[in-house]
């Protein structure tokens, strides 16, 4: 994969509207982005696949959507009051800052071994200035505000940096009215915000972000043997979903880098390669062991331990914890889908062609409807079929330009069906459909159209 | 409908798991509340019933998702920084802070005409002293915070009030990739944030919310139809999906009342019964004229109007925006839903019966599958169908208590089908399906429960 196919990502993104930098008019900034009609379908079908095969498809998860803002006490017994920090670095000739860490990473990645004397070896990256960097200072990566009429102390409050401690503080009640016994699971999708110190590379890292998370409690000692079972699922998910097995690979944390809750952590990375940097963090599986429940067992004063009525014994259960992006799940599901072919032009001539081939569950448009031309016999019939079809999908209609640039149009977004009206329909009721990928074209009746398509779109 | 249901509803909730206090476990608080298993595929189904209403079954109307954190400049042109604030007022006898607002509304509610002297004729709700009242004082209601590592003017920022500005400061890039001309909307769904002083009457105010928001974008002189136009689509939506008509009604803005930028607004109010007061608002529909894409368009020197290339002339839209509140709407359905009937013990005896009517496309569980007994023969018969039928819908299995208890604790919840798996399963390979409301039972064969089920939970 091309380096620079991150670049043609960004630059398809806002021509067609799946990604825009937010706030462009005001300048815009390269740390928030927002999602454009193409964007939103694409990102909430991410979504919605995840939750059918973790919650709905499953009768061991159950769901929940816990506040951004929770109790200011959740995040002290929680650790990140203490220590969710970022070592923070500013190069004291061009004052640019960094995360310290990264620099440290990227030494690595370069040179095949850690810088020897830390910072002072390593040049900046922006005026190229060696080791002229401040003494890392640790900066917390919460992002704070202030409910109520005053801003003082008792009124702060943090805006979550991940979904899971919303878990977490509702344990016993979910367990209770959901009369599930471990080993279960509670699954939780939405919006996180973390203040980045350097937020970068299109959507993989912004202050703002969507993540999908299931915390899965289990018993102790088997902990180990569910945290390989939930890597495997994990990791079928993505190539189920098109993601190719030689852009992913596992990520072993070593213990010196791993959170202070964590056992063990196994990432799953993608190929992003961001500039330099060939595969970064999809997908984080960690062992949490019984960490957060002890900690807000013992912060609350409330007794969320499990009693296990077979074996008559009370224990905190073991939790293994499947945390995904899905801002970085939609970008590595663009990323791979994203091709250049070959296609004959109007005239019968092979031209390059670019098709991003998604899987059909995760494209934004699943039918085009295009009649061959406006024309007052063709228009209403393919407005009524679009009609029809939008009971089940998101449909385009589109009847503006040569046929042929209209394919491509909808090749470029992923749309697996192409349904053309054309003057023969009037003759024999009947429409061509075009499959994205093989460009074959069949002839279908216009009262067989729903369930043909049906068939062919079967879990979207 | 008596004024105690909403605490029904409360205690429903929580008992059942739809919605927690948040943070219980450290003495919880009024103001914010998390979705359990049951109440977040509720509010999924009424995010996705408006999704499919407003934006994927129209052609003229396309999504977006923008961010919770846009440019400060952003709240500087829509006017929020200047006027978004509310009076609020303390009563110098027991201190507790209140909306001056609505103590002069909830007076006019109970004595049919305003105070003469305003806050000065008024009794603290709290400790009943007569006009002890501050003067009121603007008080902001965005919540702030800080990005990147420093905490001064340069670095603060707003979350979002409302999703609306998200969708004007991208107005022209969604046009342009989407290719719409007004009249067109721009549809976005998430949340907001708001420092309401007064938080309460359960999920109704509470400083983070879920919003859905819609602008359409109009030639100017075609907005007061349009606007008709939305109230009666809006209209249609709730009702269509099982509220009483007799339960909502319309709320005028006087001109007084009406937001900086509204040139009309008309709500539509539920009969929430919230102590007091019959009526509050469910849903808000303003004409915004071109106040908010001229603001901006000023403020960021970008040109948003629109060319409209077949009258030769440029315009600002005018914009109607229909915005509806996830979680209130969530709370009316359930209110309207709520039943208490009569039903059959096991003896034949009529006993009191709770049944929440949902549409079933609101239903957080489609079907329930319920083997009569745990017995190694039907146990494997009811698992099998519990999960063929997972691939469609969410599914509950339950195979604990008596079945009348079963089929109770289904109705409470609105599941709209229970499948019975019992003796005579083994022997002709039927099942019993019950519907919810009518009771009524009928005898399907198993291998058509499938499509009889689809039949009857088409949409969903």
């Amino acid at each position: 994969m091309a380096a620079d196919k991150i670049d043609t990502i960004v630059s398809l993104s806002k021509r067609r509207g799946f990604v825009f930098p937010s706030s462009e008019i005001y300048g815009g900034s390269k740390a928030a982005w927002d999602y454009g009609p193409l964007g939103v379908e694409l990102k909430e079908n991410v979504k919605r696949q995840w939750w059918r095969a973790m919650v709905t498809s499953r009768d061991d998860v159950v769901g929940l959507d816990s506040s951004v803002i929770l109790a200011p006490e959740v995040w002290v017994a929680s650790g990140h009051v203490a220590t969710f920090s970022d070592p923070l670095t500013e190069c004291t000739s061009c004052h640019k800052r960094y995360r310290a860490d990264h620099l440290e990473e990227a030494y690595e990645a370069k040179h095949g071994k850690p810088p020897a004397n830390g910072l002072a070896d390593i040049n900046c990256p922006n005026c190229g200035t060696k080791g002229a960097f401040t003494e890392p200072k640790q900066f917390s990566g919460m992002l704070q505000t202030h409910l109520g009429p005053t801003q003082d102390a008792g009124s702060a409050a943090y805006l979550r940096p991940e979904t899971a401690q919303g878990i977490f503080v509702n344990f016993a009640q979910v367990q209770t009215t959901s009369r599930k016994k471990p080993p279960f699971g509670i699954a939780q999708m939405g919006k996180s915000f973390r203040n980045e110190i350097t937020p970068g590379n299109f959507i993989f890292r912004t202050r703002e972000f969507e993540q999908m998370e299931m915390e899965f409690f289990v018993k102790p000692g088997e902990d180990e043997k569910w945290h390989e079972y939930w890597m495997q699922e994990r990791w079928n998910w993505y190539t189920d979903l098109g993601l190719r097995e030689e852009n992913i690979r596992w990520y072993e944390h070593p213990a010196e880098k791993r959170s202070h809750y964590s056992k063990r952590t196994v990432d799953i990375e993608y190929r992003f390669n961001f500039g330099g940097q060939e595969f970064s963090e999809l997908e984080g599986l960690a062992n949490r062991t019984d960490f957060d429940l002890s900690a807000h067992a013992k912060a609350s004063g409330q007794d969320l331990s499990y009693f296990d009525q077979e074996a008559g014994e009370r224990w905190f259960p073991y939790v293994i914890e499947p945390a995904a992006g899905v801002n970085r799940a939609m970008l590595a599901f663009m990323l791979d889908a994203y091709n250049e072919d070959e296609a004959p032009n109007a005239k019968g001539v092979m031209e390059k062609r670019t098709v991003m081939r998604l899987d059909p569950r995760l494209s934004p448009v699943k039918v085009a409807v295009l009649p061959l031309s406006r024309n007052p016999e063709l228009s209403p019939k393919a407005k009524g079929l679009a009609t029809a079809l939008r009971k089940h999908w998101n449909i385009e209609f589109d009847d503006a330009g040569a046929i042929g640039r209209r394919y491509r149009r909808q090749d470029e977004i992923g749309t697996p069906f192409c349904v053309t009206v054309d003057f023969d329909t009037l003759e024999d009721n009947a429409v061509t459909v075009r499959e994205r990928d093989s460009m074959k074209q069949e002839r279908v009746s216009l009262d067989q159209v729903e369930s043909y398509l049906g068939s062919r779109l079967l879990g979207c």
